[in-house]
């Protein structure tokens, strides 16, 4: 079958990330989606800087209507921002009969009416997974795998840039001058940072989960939008000794009877939440819907292959239309029934992780020298060790004996090695006299 | 047009909360799917107590393959659990050209491979949102939503009842035994427990993941399966002290060239991922792809109503397929265009939520109480106040000039309010004399 034919308008960070990765894991998406995805023609206004981006892999042009004037190009990929020309495009690619995947949040939230009743006359998909919290996948949730729930409200730290400042400010005590000037240096924030430190970017793709949580029409101009400026040190501090802790949140909340709330500003919210333990620029989006409770979706929001990850999830989405038959949409196991593959599971002997290990031992020299020698001639390397009078700790430990002074616990963390190796150290260390109970052994992951 | 008919086989815990979600947000879900969906036949060998629950709304049967030979029954939804007679129904099910929902991870663990073929045959849909994780879209987030990624790992506590003993062991440095007998108490647990502290559970979910992040059959007779039944206090205490928690994960990873690790065992996880934080009976699956990152997916992994929620969901991708147009299968904003609302947008005056307050005061006798006076005549309670010389805090606070000894920091954390109210006593507060500079007013969200 012929490759689904992809022109992106745009070809920045988020474009050349889309590219890449369409390149990189061609085939895992062909076998996800049925059929082959292609960038067959780019736009850029530098055309020298596309052409060393896509090299010969796609036609550049600098003028994105000759994209859109292709009747070979199946997909238009919206990625130049802004609002105006954006529209202006999208709504020409609609009328040209082609789906549009884009992640201009700005330009949905203003027009997004506008632009999905465009593209629901005209019998194509407007897809734009990539318009909120960049890489998660957030409007799928909401969209399709929340559709049972009332939902009650939704809370997300939806602006990476504004999120890294509030960190800093925390951990370091900085004020919020001096923690822009870092973000900046460090390339999380922009040189006009006005968009994001002012809450609007946070606002935009508030009033898009507004929009699909509630089922009413985007309503950009009545979001209350309250940035992060004037917010000082001393705030972040006695926020924390209250238990709270101060992130810049965009909200939208069903008010029964009443209307719908929907704000953007910095929000105290209890330390011991999860949402309050997202950290720099990571974004994270909370959910309340009457059958399911509170849910939590966490992520990167924004960057080049985050956000292409999302883009190309639509594009996916779009060519699945088209490759399966209608039952069948989507696989049962994700990739086609023709593309699985018959990759077997590991034996557990061959399974490479970290160990926690504990021996009781006797409180003796050389100990140590023994166990450390027998790991090191296995070839596993050491991490971390802690001494410990067994009777240290309080409770009891089954099968261990009652602790005595002569006893002692020796927890030794291990770097990676695999469970094979381990089962023959952990057989010669048990062999040692000094060693007088049944090894305690849990692995360890990183999850980095 | 008529309501897409449904049959529930069994009418356990689950099934109750299907058939009451669906009746309690009935016009929300149909505004959604674009066709109402009707609990039309429900079998229970107990049906005075299924007549009990679903009263004259459903026809109630003992056996269900009257459910099964019903050609008015568009999709059969299986919740009686187990391997055997749950194989044969879905098989039969599929055969008489029914889709199937289904949240039965044992059965797909097992049979899956052989499920999936049939219903690929058939033409049919055999949905399982489900079976994973509860009420959280991972298999949505798998299959649709992380499409572009060449998935590397996914590593999830997938089983509330271990998480639950596991939080309750570190918490009250409970040993195993007391913990176990503790949750069963609280009906976290089951009379027999085994599947659960096993890891069995986990194992059949992990195994499910790992064929749709990798896309292999399932293989669940090659997966590693230990359980917690053998952690101590004592271990729990020195991971912690060495900065870990440790967890029941279920664990499946990519290993280039080589194989799938597919394993569920007590891990320890370093304190301050995310993941490592989540407490209680609550789920969450961490999937790291090459273009995304990591991502987490976080919420309630079991009960009546989070998993109804999951089926529900599956309802209605079934349901979507046959009342969408192709290219609209789900509608852009979540619910089909003829279903929007007008709904406005409620003017920041009417918002309701809480507020931190700081006011900076002369360290004078009556402060407190002119400030507390202004809050009671509004209407406001109070739920924490703090009072700090101000140059307790170092740091500069721009605006406030220096803090000298006779001025001091007075916060305070109120309960809900309008904020139409809360500026009005703002405006009081700030014509006192003893407060010296613009009060400092951050709103406050619990997010429970």
């Amino acid at each position: 079958m012929k490759p689904i034919q992809v022109g992106l308008i745009g070809l920045g960070t988020v474009g050349a990330g889309v590219f890449e990765v369409l390149r990189r894991n061609r085939e895992e998406i062909e076998r996800r989606a049925g059929r082959a995805i292609r960038v067959a023609m780019v736009s850029r206004r530098d055309t020298a800087q596309a052409r060393a981006t896509v090299g010969d892999a796609a036609q550049v042009v600098a003028d994105p209507r000759e994209i859109i004037r292709n009747p070979d190009i199946d997909i238009v990929v919206e990625l130049i921002g802004g609002k105006t020309q954006a529209r202006e495009l999208v709504l020409e690619a609609i009328a040209a009969g082609k789906h549009v995947v884009t992640a201009n949040k700005a330009l949905l939230a203003v027009h997004g009416t506008e632009i999905f009743e465009a593209a629901q006359q005209q019998g194509v998909m407007v897809a734009f997974e990539g318009a909120v919290a960049g890489g998660i996948p957030i409007i799928k949730a909401l969209r399709e795998g929340l559709t049972a729930n009332r939902i009650q409200w939704i809370a997300g730290i939806i602006n990476g840039t504004t999120n890294f400042i509030l960190s800093e400010m925390r951990d370091k005590g900085l004020d919020f001058d001096v923690a822009l000037k870092e973000a900046q240096a460090l390339g999380y924030a922009e040189a006009d940072p006005t968009f994001d430190i002012e809450g609007v970017d946070a606002a935009h793709k508030a009033t898009i989960m507004s929009a699909i949580a509630f089922g009413i029409p985007v309503q950009f101009d009545k979001a209350y939008v309250e940035g992060i400026t004037k917010l000082s040190a001393t705030d972040i501090r006695y926020a924390e000794q209250l238990g709270y802790r101060i992130k810049l949140l965009g909200i939208t909340k069903r008010r029964e009877g009443e209307g719908i709330e929907l704000r953007v500003h910095p929000t105290l919210v209890p330390s011991k939440r999860l949402i309050a333990n997202v950290e720099g620029a990571m974004n994270a989006v909370v959910v309340n819907g009457d059958a399911v409770g509170t849910t939590l979706y966490y992520g990167k929001g924004a960057g080049s292959e985050p956000t292409a990850s999302a883009v190309i999830a639509d594009l996916v989405d779009v060519t699945r239309l088209a490759t399966s038959d209608p039952q069948h949409r989507v696989p049962h196991l994700a990739f086609q029934p023709g593309a699985m593959r018959d990759v077997g599971v590991l034996p557990m002997d061959r399974v490479i992780t970290s160990y926690y290990l504990r021996l009781r031992v006797k409180d003796e020299a050389g100990v140590l020298a023994q166990v450390t020698h027998i790991l090191a001639e296995s070839g596993i390397s050491i991490n971390a060790v802690l001494q410990r009078e067994a009777d240290d700790v309080a409770g009891t430990d089954a099968g261990a004996g009652e602790p005595t002074p002569d006893h002692t616990d020796l927890i030794i963390l291990t770097h990676e090695t695999s469970e094979g190796t381990m089962n023959q150290a952990l057989a010669r260390m048990q062999a040692l006299t000094a060693v007088l109970a049944p090894v305690v052994r849990i692995r360890k992951e990183e999850l980095a």
